[in-house]
């Protein structure tokens, strides 16, 4: 798998996944700790660092949108998702048939900047850690566990008989996102934009939880809505370790 | 102005901007109200509906992203800074040289979603409401007030003249962002990912605040960043009013 873009390559390097080479741009790899000083030095050490041209790297990476470096990796490192959950206060984001990697590479760079225990996607219908997600997310998938399931609706379920509580989000639900106290385990589920949760995945929720809306968009961005959500279960956790 | 997308081109017909007309593939106007059942009965009445090629459109928006529809708008209309400013619990963001059209278009969304009176933004070495921003945003750029000034440290100077409390949002910064309480007329303000405020821009701020990174990578995504920062603005202001 060929990781591509400033952040993502130096967060790939820093990660828990092998790389087994660097290819940059004369003087790209610069702000990338352990490539760019070697590029000077001749790219020997490991991983190797090679000096290719525009089209070149465009060719390797599939994409224009590489900043001038990319790097091979092994494959990504999906985690078992029902092991996301063995933490007594373990926090899941769950996102059902977010296929746009953008949305999902936001989605993975809030859920790493809040700590959360990790990210389960469906294994079809949804964007995968594909190299523009990775870029999407600035390398932060590098650092998060992620979990693909065959059936999100089965997970939610298996999540609740091990002890979580599973909150869906849905504009319009009567529960205002910041009622529950998102104590104990939790899966905060949500869905693509437009189509929303799919009726089994919402009715595998416990309590549906809405963001309020007070404009005339009729929806906020899926990853918007995921900071929003995961940082206001955070804010509640954090109420109860107070004295 | 060209303004393209499903979701832009739907917000401009119900927006404040007067449109002059609309192109698009056949059939592709059916999930825009005004344009589908009028390219059926040949595009007559106001704005015309032209059916066009897949080339043409792209020529004519300057991008392939245009998801098959396409209008002309007259140019954005900017409002006034201050003007932003005049009820007594004004609540607007402002942005410190966010130069990338999807970051500004993503804040735009959120910001119409939580109903702020506006978003403030530099003349230069910033994103303006370009077709791109509009697409990005969802089309919400059509309901959402927003003001270009000369100089965000002197807006910043001159909001606090008329009464504003202003908070600067920084990775790092001692207050948490949930301390305030974001009362009365309050300015959000949101730097650039990497170079964060600029000096003078910091300086001009009451307040720091952080958002907490609880992960490996270093930063929020400004609009994750201003999503959570606006939404906990408005939890706040409604626990002022609950009885």
């Amino acid at each position: 798998m060929v990781v591509y873009g400033r952040n993502a390559v130096r967060e790939a390097l820093r990660g828990r996944r092998r790389v087994h080479r660097i290819w940059a741009f004369e003087g790209a790899g610069g702000e990338v700790p352990g490539a760019g000083a070697r590029m000077a030095e001749g790219g020997a050490g490991e991983p190797p660092v090679s000096v290719v041209g525009r089209e070149e790297l465009a060719r390797l990476c599939g994409s224009t949108d590489h900043q001038g470096i990319a790097c091979e990796v092994e494959a990504y490192p999906y985690v078992d998702a029902l092991g996301l959950l063995g933490e007594e206060q373990a926090l899941v984001i769950a996102l059902d048939q977010v296929q746009d990697p953008q949305n999902l590479g936001a989605v993975c760079r809030s859920a790493e900047c809040a700590g959360v225990a990790g990210l389960v996607v469906p294994e079809r219908r949804s964007a995968g850690i594909t190299p523009s997600v990775c870029r999407a997310s600035a390398g932060a998938v590098e650092h998060l566990a992620v979990a693909r399931v065959r059936n999100l609706a089965d997970f939610l379920a298996l999540a609740k008989q091990a002890g979580a509580w599973v909150y869906g989000a849905e504009a319009g639900a009567p529960t205002h996102y910041t009622e529950p106290d998102y104590r104990g385990r939790v899966v905060l589920v949500l869905g693509a934009e437009g189509s929303g949760l799919r009726p089994r995945v919402r009715a595998a929720c416990d309590q549906l939880v809405a963001v309020p809306l007070r404009g005339r968009i009729g929806s906020l961005n899926v990853s918007a809505a995921a900071a929003v959500l995961v940082y206001e279960a955070l804010r509640k956790r954090a109420l109860d370790k107070s004295p």
